[in-house]
This record gives structure tokens, sequence and C-alpha cells, in this order.
């Protein structure tokens, strides 16, 4: 048996997420048809995560187990034939047989794009949330810094979110100003559910002058989700990269982002 | 009677192009047809150019005229709401009443890209031309030289292009690296029939290495359209500005542009 990793680029607007569900298309499923197609078996992928509808990705990591010993570039050009144009694998490679990408995953680097502008973005429109603002960019960094460290999330999570602990760790939050957009880079251990458009909404809130940065402190401290802001819409959230080294440096993963 | 301007950022993708055409939806029509619903009226939009199926624009200028009396903010805003996503109106002011958009443009500045990988960009499909590269951009910049001046572009023109002169001026052309995208600025008075496209597809030769960049000083001097470069495709163009004044800074203008 080899395991094989992919790396999935992909445009989420079509899809009602990373994960096969019941009530419509996934792009795990379309992936796993493509790969059935290429290698004629069965196969199941494992993600380092999920992402909602309409929420994209740079960079996923998917494996799955085969029996197949077709050289490993038919997983990127050859695959790429049997997917649509808003899935891409953009590099394929042979890890140990039992890597999980999802308990193997360290670190995860997410960017959130805000368009700040009187008047919609066509071009933008399924990549960014369009605010009229403007956006105080100080009070949102002040905001974001209470969020970088080892913290309970439990005020940042979907009400459906089943994780057992809602401790996790944010490395770092970057916010960069370019023309009308402004970025959110946030770079953690990992992240519940919702929880990184649940940050998002939280400093725009500070940024439009609704939310003193300091309670993001209280919501650190007392959790309770009614108080943070709401969550951000999905375009305007990518999945950079997934990590599986140590102790990535991330100044480097910014680097790489850009 | 009043004449107002608007500028306007569409996305192309899902049009037959700017100008009304009997085979398909326009760009012009949409706006014309939203116009009428919001002032009542039935105006005819003058363009400072066209753009073909497919290209894009963060700044066309588009002129009507007027006996409505409404301020000028419901030229944004309120005609965006009857607007579908993929087009918006950026800005509108009132222009002297004979004003005409395409005679009295000085300037246009478009950005053509290119997206350079062994695999295919799902989030940049719809705007950059994928090619598996390498590009060698000293070639591509060493072509590009020879564009720029007032020179004859016979060669750079499609076949039904039915302009009067094939002289033309370029102020200066860019070729920036982004990653995996290169991006390049041409800023000229003005543009034959897929002009901008033909140069692309010409500097990508020479950044393949299948054409010498002296060669375009041959199609400059000895004008024959057959030993252009391809027409690089649509999804890769977009007008960025356009410009009235007398002797815009091409400096100031690519600043404009990123």
């Amino acid at each position: 048996m080899r395991t094989i990793m992919l790396i999935v680029e992909y445009d989420g607007t079509a899809y009602v997420g990373w994960q096969i569900q019941p009530n419509g298309l996934s792009i795990q499923q379309v992936i796993e048809e493509a790969l059935a197609r290429l290698i004629n078996e069965s196969v199941r992928l494992l993600s380092s995560g999920r992402t909602d509808a309409g929420v994209h990705a740079m960079g996923m990591p998917a494996c799955f187990r085969t029996t197949s010993r077709i050289p490993i570039k038919a997983f990127t050009a050859g695959l790429n034939s049997f997917l649509p144009s808003d899935i891409s694998i953009r590099a394929a490679s042979e890890v140990p047989e039992n890597f999980h990408p999802r308990r193997e995953a360290t670190t995860k680097h997410y960017c959130y794009t805000l368009h700040v502008s009187a008047n919609r973005s066509p071009l933008r429109r399924f990549y960014a949330w369009h605010m009229r603002g403007p956006l105080d960019l100080a009070a949102m960094r002040a905001a974001a810094a209470h969020l970088v460290g080892v913290k309970d999330f439990a005020s940042f999570r979907a009400s459906g979110c089943a994780a057992k602990t809602t401790i996790r760790t944010i490395h770092r939050v970057e916010i960069a100003e370019d023309g009308e957009f402004v970025r959110i880079d946030i770079i953690g251990t990992g992240f519940l559910r919702n929880m990184v458009r649940i940050i998002a909404g939280t400093l725009v809130e500070a940024g439009l002058g609704r939310r003193m940065p300091d309670t993001v402190s209280d919501l650190l401290e007392r959790p309770d989700r009614s108080l943070a802001g709401v969550t951000a819409p999905p375009q305007g959230l990518c999945l950079m990269k997934v990590f599986f080294d140590n102790e990535p440096d991330c100044r480097k993963i910014l680097d790489i982002g850009k």
C-alpha cells in the first residue's frame, strides 16, 4: 500500500464545503470520483480539516491509500484532467503509510480578505467581504493582539462545534492594507468550527468602532459566543497552507502566503 | 441636459464583451437597462473603447446625457442596486456637456496577467493565462523595449480591425513577477483591436525562448500579422484605467494600478 498526499487548491464558491454531505456537491466527493476514474479504485480522502460552503483553499492537504503503482506525477497532471476548473491538484507526494493529515498537522495558515469601499468590486466578489468602512487598522491590531497565545476560544466557535477542548494556540495575527483591501493572516495550531470567521467578524467590529479592542480580552476570559462578533461571510476566507513540521517560522509562513 | 461619466468595474467572464451585440448579453446593454429603470429614460452609453468577451475592467469610463436631476450619488449606490454582482459603478461625476470619453481619452492602462506553473490555479482561472513556462523575463523585457515609442502596430491587430491608421504610441511596458504570476502593464495613447493580447502573446513567445527578442523590431518595421505572436486569451486582460489629462506620469499610473 502507498499513501499519497495531495495539495489541493479550490474555489469553494460552487460547493457545499470540503466534506461529503447529503445536501449537495462537495470538493471531497469530486476528487474521490476523479481518483476512481484515474486509478480504478474506490478511495476515501482524509484531509487536514474541513472548509465551509464558499470558503476557498490554496493548499488543502488530502491523503489516500492505494495499491496503484502509477507514477506520482499522474496524481497532479493526470488527476487534473479529470477535475473541473475550480479544483486543481497543485502537488502530490508519497508519505509514510500511516500518515494522517489532520492528526499530524502542527500549524495552519488562514487568510481573510476585506474589501473596504463605498461600492462593491465585481472582480473580487467571490473572494472578499465587502464593507463600506472606514476601518481603523490600529484598533483591529490592538484587538488582534489579545488573541495571540494559548487561549480558550470558546467564545469563537459555532454553536454546532463538537470539539472536546476549546483551548487553541494562535501564533500570529497580521493585518495589512493593500489599496482598498485589508488582509488578515492568522496562523495557529488549529481552529474551532467557524473560529477564523468569528475572529474576522470581531476584528471588523473593532475596526468600525463598534467594539473596544480590549473587549476581546474579556471574551477569552469569560466564554460567551453571544458577546463575540458576527461570523464573517465565507467568501473572504482562504486556507493558505497546513504545516506538518514542529515549529514553523511565522515570518516565513507570511512570506509564502504573499 | 447633464452629461454623466460612470467609471465601471466588471468581470467580463459571462458577457460577449462591452459593446451591444446581437449574439448575446453585453455589459453596455445591462448598464443601459439598469439606467432606464433608475431614471425612467432610455439612454445610450458612450465608452472609451470596447473590451472583448471575457476581458475585464477595473475602470471603464462610460458617459450618457440625461435630463434627470437626481443627485450624482444615485448613479453609484442607486444604480448598483439594479446591476448584477459582476458589474459595479465605482464612481460617477458630471462632465462638460459635450464630453466624449473615446475622443478625449489621452492614455490607457491595460494589465495582462500570466500564471506560470505546472498545474492550473482554480482561484485565478478567470483572471490569468495559465502556462507551464518557465518564462525568461529578461527576454520578455528586451522584446517589450522595442514596443515603446511612436510605432506602426499593423502587425499587432486583429484581422477585422478597421482603424484608419495603425500608428500608436506606447509610453511604457512593465513586466513584474509576483510568486507564480507575471504581470504585464502596458500604458499607451490608444490600442488597435486585440493589440494588447497580441503583444502579450508575442512577449510570451520571447519568454518561452520561441522567438528572439529582436524579432519584435522587425514586426514593427515590416507589418505582417502572421509573423507576430498568438492572440493571448481574453481572461488575462484587464482595462485598468483611462486618462483624460494631457501628460499622465507613467510611474504614478503604475502605482495606481497596484
